[in-house]
């Protein structure tokens, strides 16, 4: 029956077809089941407010029954028997289908003033604020972890380098924290997509808005939205473009990760065995007993170049689309939730792996040869009054001079701002903190908001 | 047990971290499972025949158990039934646990003198080889689809556009089969990208060879490789590489497809309604009864950029990283076989809608305004002796008089090669049978391959 | 003699490999020749003020001779007469050499204390910050010029499509404001990588500092940034990755273009001529006199994946690099610039276009069909009463009665927030004014600190 | 007067929008120029030849005069004094106005029965034949110095690396030729791109053909092409496309490229000092004496993204086009010309850097642990009859008895095909041979035809 209702609404479409124009919808869409319950919990509750002069459209009782049914799918959805099937299509017409059996003919009635199109957009957007919110405490973490390192190793003197080579005297910790000043930056990139995020399409309709006098606003502020997105047609457009708008602040992310992966892969190497990995976070080889591989940061190191390979696929997609809903978009999904969730795990994983790391002192010092001093050397001479190019060839001329250098004192000498003495690791330490503030609150907020929408305590939908 | 030896083999790793690094490859390993196997075949076979002076690695009758045992793997993967636990990792310690459960220790002497790295490279190779041969064909077959449908409306006229606004006078004949003579040059490119995955890495081991006199050459011919892939170092390096390759052919397949895309987009239309799509292949609109929407050219036309971005997630990759295996490479698998099998499937729901599709003669005809036919008007007025600038000017201030050319006529006029009556579609069609000539030939030469390899008839795995 | 500097500071360097290594730098270069100038006089004043017991590294006198030579050559670059030579390399040195000649020997001593690395990545940041003010002025200006073109048509009936077809009422304001109010978004984008930009990385060196208590903070306040980069290895690593989120940020200004190109290049065909482009933007054909054609709205839609082309490139040089400066950041040059200007000269062009455009509408009413007004119907149905899918059953069989609706009337029912007759259009003007206020203020803070800095009334170098 | 006829063919086009639409033509022409006017002698002589039952299009002496004014413009173009202004906007109308000048209006003539379209088609895939024949004498030239390098030094062991880790014994031999193996086999894709571009679009006029029984067989035979294209709106639809399967084939060289210039900046490290890079091909720091900086291997490698990030470019506008032409197209030109030239120029400096680049024996051997030797110890065992388990056991608790291994003998074990002892040199030799034997022949074909065509020596322009 509900097939025959499919056929009625969207006509009769081949059924080879119909599998390549749902694709992977039904299993990418169960990530977004329970949003989109909480969406409908919105856009039925403005409903119910709507006077359109012959009575509302759902009475307050249509109204607590539809918000049970939906606690009740949200519970369905968390036991892992929510299920959409290849008649559904997608999430949407999933949730339809279990209102409309518990319900009866108001469950459809909820799709009244909205489309799919709205509906998605919407959904998409409620996905994407908690995984932003996930994605910078992890990167808080990540950048926590780091800050650890480079407090706890904050004078082991370490070979600076450029072009790969040894170059010039630097610590354990500038190398840690240049690492996470990096995250923390991408975190600002990331607070600033979640802004771009925070708007709500709901009531957009196809594109087009609806001939009823909807609340656009109420449905946003019930949802805990900053603000409705303003022109209908742009809430559509915005799909696509919001999810580019994410995956580039990923793509952000793990360009700073894919670097530090870079680092780690070298700097355990025998050559350069600056730093030891934890043991459970390498990998040996079947072949070769003595390996101890770092497998994680070369994966971290290559999905940086899968979160491109998103972006660069999300941004094609959307690149030259008439205005107005196009089935194109659906292409955004995959690459969109895959980038988003790469870059979680990837900060995940890497957090837990700086966490147990440690750095190998004697190896370290080990690396310093006369030369990785002639730099500092030269400059100080001129601070001496030297010129700049006689201080340059009298180092040159004498690097065995340098032999009795010890490293710790060189750096020791680097007291300027953000040199190896001089860094302040605690004011990255308040960035890292203010970061959690920020998801914290948020958190708060938008919990409070569904909490009183669903009726229910939320996130734990304990009444 | 598994997991125990798990862990002697390549350590105590975590199981978060096991998590991370194993990634989807228990799922995308499955689609290697059965080629796994007949490497596996090969390289035991080769084994089998290897003279150490202390007898062979494997006598007769433990070569034929292996042999068998193998089969019963392959029947189990065709009914569903094989599993890629996360103790196994991926899909050559899968076919190892169930082999030693058959065959008991020499199951695990077939790991002797390779790794998994040529394992895997060869499996991708395998895997691509048939992928390709079916690509192949279902480009041929959209090329017939399209040559048919350029055929039957060979002389229908249709107005050529530039700048997507209406130039001169074409046909349908032309449009059709411009883009299957596309679609017949980028098979020539899959063609290339066929023979240069056409090379065999077995016994190439972690990169580096074995300290064994392995008979290379008769592992490429017993699974029907065109030759071995000579440098062992290189036969590693090549892993990505050629994904990288095939993925460059799937991208200029899938541009062409994009094209003929939005072109179909464009011209069903209300405003251009040139053709119709056959109604099995459009879906309606949940809240406007009126439309009939090309959904399925649509997501063609997305899946474009979809390849694209696995392409540049593949190339990241790759790109400079150092010799030898890295784990890195792994992440080539999934956008490498996501690409491929997109290609695919966006050919065959092509040629099914092309074979379905009717061009309106009317609406086509309609099209043709007087401005169309103003620049062949000021050519034959060249050709008939005046200057260029003049007979422009001349076309350009008399456009009226074009009120009475017919279209038909127009394009009758164009006799040279290509143009609208001067088209040659029975070369094209040669050129479609020539593909299908190619896939036949080596598929059988490769089937007869693997069922003397296997010692049955392959791929039906009948004796 | 410079030349003998040369080879004397970095090696006898073959002069092919010197022109392969230079690459276009001398071209590139030229556009930061001011900064470098700005940034060296910031350094410069700092040295000054340094005490190192042995008396300051520049008299009073000495500091006034520099930059009394710094403004003279920016008068030489401003005057079109600044080179940059092969054996100059790149513009510090060529700043570095035309300083030699005026002020002898105490010119070399400016270079005490800084490196190439941290001056270019200052020169860069100098640069990318005037160039993203401008962007957000046009970007302003491009808004404007949409919201003006929403009101002079804020209540013509245009048709609202989906899938490229006519779908649903909407009006040419709803069009038209609802590009503006992408760009407007997206100049949030642009303002978060504006902040992201606005660090100095003076005094970082090589990236590790230098062993002298240089006074960074001192030099960021002089040339007015927000504050300096933290940590000295960041501010080296940063270069490359700021220059990606700028133009992450452009690439997303580029897709909002994108689709207002395909609007405005499907909009001026004879089928769909909802607008009139100004003439002078527009290009005939040299054989087919008929033609108007869209060239600028096509060479935007392609620029967008020119600039996407530039963020590909830029993230995939940076992606993986290890820690510490590496030439292959040199690369980043070229993309980034022509990326930043391309967008600039596209929101520039448009600007002009939109602003000379006109609606028809005529042609924009005769594209309402009865299916257009179906789904509202629908609606209206819904809210009197009926469930909707009778509601929708009905209308499809009765399309013949939508015939009398008028499209005026039609959009005046979208009475709700963001739809046809909902839109405030004042308040997406404010967002416009505010993004000029952001730069006025921020220039005016800007020329104030140079002003200072120089000596001079800048950027009018009068003193 | 130029201006007025510019003014009169296109429109009277506002200036800043002529510059914005012209872009870079005006430079990027210049390569083109020489071919531009070649394939006006090939259209002119077919012209001449054609019968349209008036008369020819042009006399003998007519057609001979142009002839010999392109052999002029040629010389000008040689002598650097061709120019193209913003009046002519593109090369075939600076050429065209030359053109004029020599001959008067006869030269105007020769624009019949074609179009800029398939004006600049034909120039690109005539810029493009000689550019690839020189790209892949590049390859050859580097593969050449590679296989050099790998048979000075074949048996000279290296340790061979995964995960960047030591791993198992391999020779420079492998190293070397590992590399050049790649570089041959993407000479094999190179060929392929070369022969997707052997295709004459000329007679396409505007992508719809004319109205005159021209002759595209002569054109294309006269310019030297294996064939016309045939169907013109293909024609017209492969400019673009064609680029971008080149710009792949330069990807795949760039892929290439980019491993080897990392395997150098790694083995040129103090830490791996494997490789000492010619003195020539390194630059210094300006502020630390002791550095040899592989900048060459670090700008290539970079490079390999910027030709990544140019197919991005390219393949996204193509992307969706509608058929027929857009002016879209105009980007990809610059991206295709850069991607080629920085293709090429890098495998020239690769080659030259490679031939002067020397192996450290001592280096390469101390690389050598006992941990190197352990998988080939455990794969003896296994040999020996050991089952693989307790091989891999007995070898890693008795990894000291591995100290006495000398590299040399255990690479010397290594004498199956490809591996260390096993290398056929003198294969890979035979197939840079047939590179060079391929060009050669390709180009004195070509220079055969042009000489005809143009009555002159080519590329020597003698008489």
């Amino acid at each position: 029956m509900a097939t025959q209702a499919r056929k009625t609404l969207v006509g009769n479409v081949d059924s080879h077809v119909l599998a390549f124009t749902i694709g992977k919808d039904p299993q990418l869409d169960l990530k977004l089941a329970e949003v989109d319950c909480i969406g409908s919990a919105a856009h039925v509750t403005m409903l119910a407010g709507l006077d359109l002069g012959k009575g509302p459209l759902f009475t307050p009782s249509e109204h607590a029954a539809i918000l049970a049914a939906l606690r009740d799918i949200i519970g369905t959805i968390r036991a892992g028997t929510f299920k959409i099937t290849a008649t559904d299509q997608d999430v949407h017409l999933a949730v339809e289908r279990l209102l409309s059996r518990s319900v009866g003919e108001i469950g459809r009635r909820i799709h009244t003033a909205r489309s799919r199109n709205d509906q998605v957009a919407t959904d998409l957007r409620l996905f994407a604020k908690t995984e932003l919110m996930d994605l910078m405490d992890e990167g808080a973490r990540l950048a926590a972890a780091l800050l650890t390192f480079a407090k706890r190793y904050e004078r082991v003197p370490m070979v600076g380098r450029t072009h790969m080579q040894p170059a010039m005297p630097s610590s354990v910790g500038v190398w840690a924290s240049a690492h996470a000043e990096s995250l923390l930056d991408d975190m600002g990139l990331i607070m600033s997509a979640y802004d771009y995020n925070d708007r709500c399409p709901l009531g957009s309709a196809a594109g087009y808005g609806v001939p009823l006098p909807i609340d656009r606003q109420l449905t946003s502020d019930l949802l805990g939205f900053a603000a409705p997105q303003h022109n209908v047609l742009y809430a559509g457009n915005a799909r696509g473009k919001c999810e580019t708008v994410i995956l580039s602040a990923c793509a952000q992310v793990m360009l700073t990760l894919s670097r530090l992966a870079e680092d780690l892969i070298l700097f355990t190497t025998p050559e350069m065995p600056y730093f030891t990995l934890p043991a459970a976070f390498c990998t040996g080889s079947s072949i070769m007993p003595q390996k101890q591989n770092p497998d994680v940061a070369e994966l971290v190191r290559a999905k940086a170049s899968r979160v491109m390979g998103h972006l660069t696929a999300a941004m094609g997609v959307v690149k030259g689309l008439p205005s107005g809903y196009n089935r194109d978009l659906q292409e955004v999904k995959e690459p969109f939730m895959e980038g988003v969730e790469t870059t979680r795990s990837c900060l995940t994983v890497m957090a837990q792996m700086i966490g147990g790391m440690t750095a190998n002192r004697p190896a370290l010092e080990a690396a310093f040869t006369t030369g990785v001093f002639a730099a500092d050397r030269a400059l100080e001479l001129v601070a001496e009054g030297l010129p700049f190019r006689d201080a340059y060839q009298q180092v040159k001329a004498n690097l065995d001079a340098l032999e009795s250098v010890r490293p710790a004192a060189a750096i020791a000498q680097k007291v300027h701002l953000g040199a190896a003495a001089g860094l302040d690791l605690a004011l990255l330490k308040q960035r890292v903190q203010a970061v959690g503030r920020f998801t914290k609150d948020e958190r708060k907020q938008y919990y409070r908001c569904i909490s009183a929408l669903l009726g229910a305590r939320y996130p734990e939908m304990r009444e």
